[in-house]
């Protein structure tokens, strides 16, 4: 049966990243996924890709320590910002209310209980194309870059977190999420857990961090419009010293087909593009993988760099 | 502003396809498509693809003449099946409940104001790969067949009506969908609208049937899994004597890419794939396109063949 | 049996494109194909696209009428060169030895029977990349660009005749040409004939110009990485303005996956995909299209666009 | 400076494969790669992929132990076959003239200082598609399977060698062969030497055997049409049971797009798709990789899976 509060956040809405390799970072997200740069604001660069009907979804500051900053999502209409709102506040990790960013408008501040700071909020403006860049297409956003791994859209979050379930439990009571696919290990716990908002099969993930630190990052993703964006970024990516490090593949888990790399700060970045899949069942029962299925190796049963398990943001002796 | 009543409507459920040639129409779908027979009855073979989570989406059915049968669409829940049978029955368009077909439960049957003979339902059965035919990966329904075009799911059904904004009214009041865009001639006239109830950005499409018949089918659609899918696809069809009609081309509307072919019984079947392109916004405004900006052409500005514009099924007068 | 100078040609080498829209179509070929200027030397700029191994491959040259200017090919060493130009001379339509440009040595110059300008030659300066912009793998001739429709390499050039079976038994005599595939008309004549000189399907065209003109291009044709790239390369050249003619659709003849635009200046550029085909029979039988054949259209069984049967540069009566 | 016997080959022609999994290895070339089979004879079936214009290019026959048996080259006339075979015997290898079998005619035997078994031909029966099966394309051998990884061609043989410097100097000295790529170790030895024959980058390769046996084989290779053909085949082979060792990856030599997996009998099968990279150079500089080179990882920068280094056939001591 599906969670009565699903719906009531619509989808990830932006992101900020935390690197301290700034400059290289900005060249990084602006050159080689053709993000646009909308705004710059004391630290931080605002960033576009061309599919993104709001403002900006990525939020890029500079700072000592790489790893993810605020992650906010934006509700399906006032009424639903209002009620998760309430609901956050009962479950006491609310922090309070307060103006978004570049358009944004007002947002209640949380944690979740791993510590990453979130937010949610429906207020929001919408992407204008510049007047001397006005895409052939009137259905879409920005112009088509047709370069770079040509990013279409911001996709979804991966945190690290100390308890995969206490958060989960969070995201589905506070948030109306619901797991779509998870991972039980022969201890019972669960090790990781896919949440969606919509027809998407997932926007916010957390895995277990093997570390034992909280408020660390996976990954951040963005959608390519196909698979051979992908292909095509592998070569871009070589080409230009970003290392790559697994991919591309298709996930047993999502069957989403991802390159990872790193930004230059180090913050993994993963490219994802799920084909045609869509949870389109209002009554999807959430696939669970066992500690033995998932021995049989990720990505079309070939085992996953080691790292893979182990790299995250901001670096815990690594 | 949202439409309140969206998200009654989960999605597309199923359709019946009506055939004077049902041999060669049922080797088209389970040949080419690849799509699996699961029961058979009567004049009607019940068909399923490799991604469809229920246990059939395609009904075939022998008949005098090709055409579109029943189109079913399930609800979100029982509560909103109700709801939908409610305000259906308030139109005076309502016919009744009845028992659907294999598997399908308790089902509201109603006709559009074209005539075209709907049904909605919440209860279904899954799909349930034999014993001896388990995918290996768990979070997919059937076996990946990797033969002929592959296809993924059912899409969407795009109906010819007399009057497309009666039409279209009628799938907004009646069922909560949200017209992603649309066509408006110099007239003031609709001449084409693409309706969603969920985050893909249609299920439902009205277009003008210029003969000025009503209860035609323009066509129906599967999704496939890449765009290599539908190049392949091509290749196939034009190996298997199946007459290409339009493709492989991206639509400036909805942006789809797409081909499209006539199964042997004369209906116009699309092959559709979105890229990564969802309706996140949960207050996307409709885009409308002019008469003009269509006349630019639809596919990277290329002329539509003129058949487009004329077949349907039944035929008439061709 | 393998024509006895099949070889002595090792490929296409170079072509001079006229434009009378010079900025533009220099906009053209190194933002949207992402070809690197190498030098300007009076009204013509030296462009190379990533994998050609030569310093250059295109000259493009400001010009009242758009057209094709010389096209050189290179010979399999300097014993070929001359037992070619010793043939050519004797066919009596050698011009005489002249200097190459920019890098190529010691050119035959010649006219073929419809007057198009054409040079052989074996010295040429390998491509260096400069030493800031190295690509990552040495096998690479220039960086990999990523960007636009990320044309690899010169493919072809595709000559209008006015007489194409005088052309072509020149290019077979003189040149050692061998055709793989060609179309002949229910009169007999031959209307369309493709020429190789190695393992490639084809490097020299003559299609029938049915104006009745002569020196006429049809187009030149650049290769492409991957299918991908051409469907991507639609969105570039729709986003920017270029008017698409025909495509993306694959050839019955040659099974050529193609793309065809016109750049600023008028002239037909293709963009085309082989797949894996290779010519590497060394006693292939050419094939032969008859009218009839040809009929059933060449695009997976569509109709050509009218245009692709008239348009050529310099124009003529469009 | 090319080599003067360079062309006298003229390719890869067919290639025996011994597998210890007769019926399971049969399955899978000819449901999985949609080879035809041809003919059987004793212990062997002759296999057919859909782009291959000579009868048969895998002949699997069924053997105590997997691995690799006659490997025959295609000449590129009846003279350049005599030459070759007086060049072979005149190295002391060569073991004499016999008929070919399914349609090749006169073939020399001969071993390659690593003891595999080789032949070569000219004479051969071109592939005649059955009478109610003929391709839509007359320019094309076989009807367009599109199922499974849709093999479109024998592409290359790569051996294992004890000593890759002998064996590619008999390649080069008796067949024409000319290296395109290789690694030298910091020792001086080459531990690896792609040899190609005509404007294919590569038919045969020696890479060095860790284990010091001799007469083993790494893989042999099939070209896809696409690099989609190959990660659909990836899900096809998941889907199978089949054991995908590495890839989908670009190889920095030679930029092969690729896919590696085991047939059911042991042997690795490769699937390759090279995009439009030709040799087209008539003095193409053979590309040396350094042991430092190499190190930096093969595909996108990525390490290479450890049995890749070490799994050959017949196995020894894995």
């Amino acid at each position: 049966m599906r969670n009565s509060s699903f719906g009531d956040i619509a989808h990830l809405g932006h992101v900020e990243l935390l690197t301290s390799e700034f400059d290289k970072s900005r060249w990084f997200f602006t050159e080689l996924l053709a993000m646009r740069e909308v705004a710059a604001e004391g630290d931080s660069v605002f960033l576009h890709a061309w599919d993104d009907y709001e403002r900006y979804t990525l939020k890029l500051t500079a700072s000592p320590a790489s790893g993810v900053g605020r992650v906010a999502l934006r509700t399906g209409s006032q009424e639903a910002l209002e009620r998760r709102a309430a609901a956050i506040e009962a479950t006491g990790r609310g922090i309070g209310w307060k103006d978004g960013e570049q358009g944004v408008g007002r947002s209640y501040a949380f944690t979740d209980p791993d510590g990453h700071p979130m937010e949610i909020y429906y207020d929001t403006e919408w992407f204008q194309a510049p007047d001397d860049a006005k895409p052939a297409l009137k259905n879409q956003a920005d112009k088509y870059p047709g370069r770079g791994i040509n990013a279409r859209r911001l996709d979804h979050v991966n945190y690290l977190g100390k308890d995969v379930e206490e958060n989960g439990t969070f995201i589905a009571d506070a948030l109306g999420g619901e797991a779509t696919e998870q991972i039980r290990l022969n201890t019972g716990q669960i090790s990781a857990q896919w949440f969606h908002f919509n027809s998407k099969s997932y926007d916010v993930v957390y895995s277990a961090d093997n570390t034992g630190s909280t408020g660390r990052l996976h990954h951040i993703a963005f959608a390519t419009d196909t698979r051979e964006d992908i292909l095509k970024g592998a070569d871009v990516f070589l080409e230009n010293g970003i290392h790559i490090e697994s991919g591309p593949h298709k996930h047993a888990i999502q069957q989403t087909f991802f390159l990872y790399v790193y930004e230059p700060g180090g913050n993994r970045i993963e490219f994802a593009n799920a084909g045609a899949r869509l949870m389109l069942a209002p009554d999807w029962k959430t696939i669970e993988w066992t500690e033995a299925e998932r021995a049989k190796g990720q990505a079309w049963g070939m085992k996953t760099i080691s790292t893979f398990h182990t790299h995250g943001t901001p670096p815990v002796g690594e």
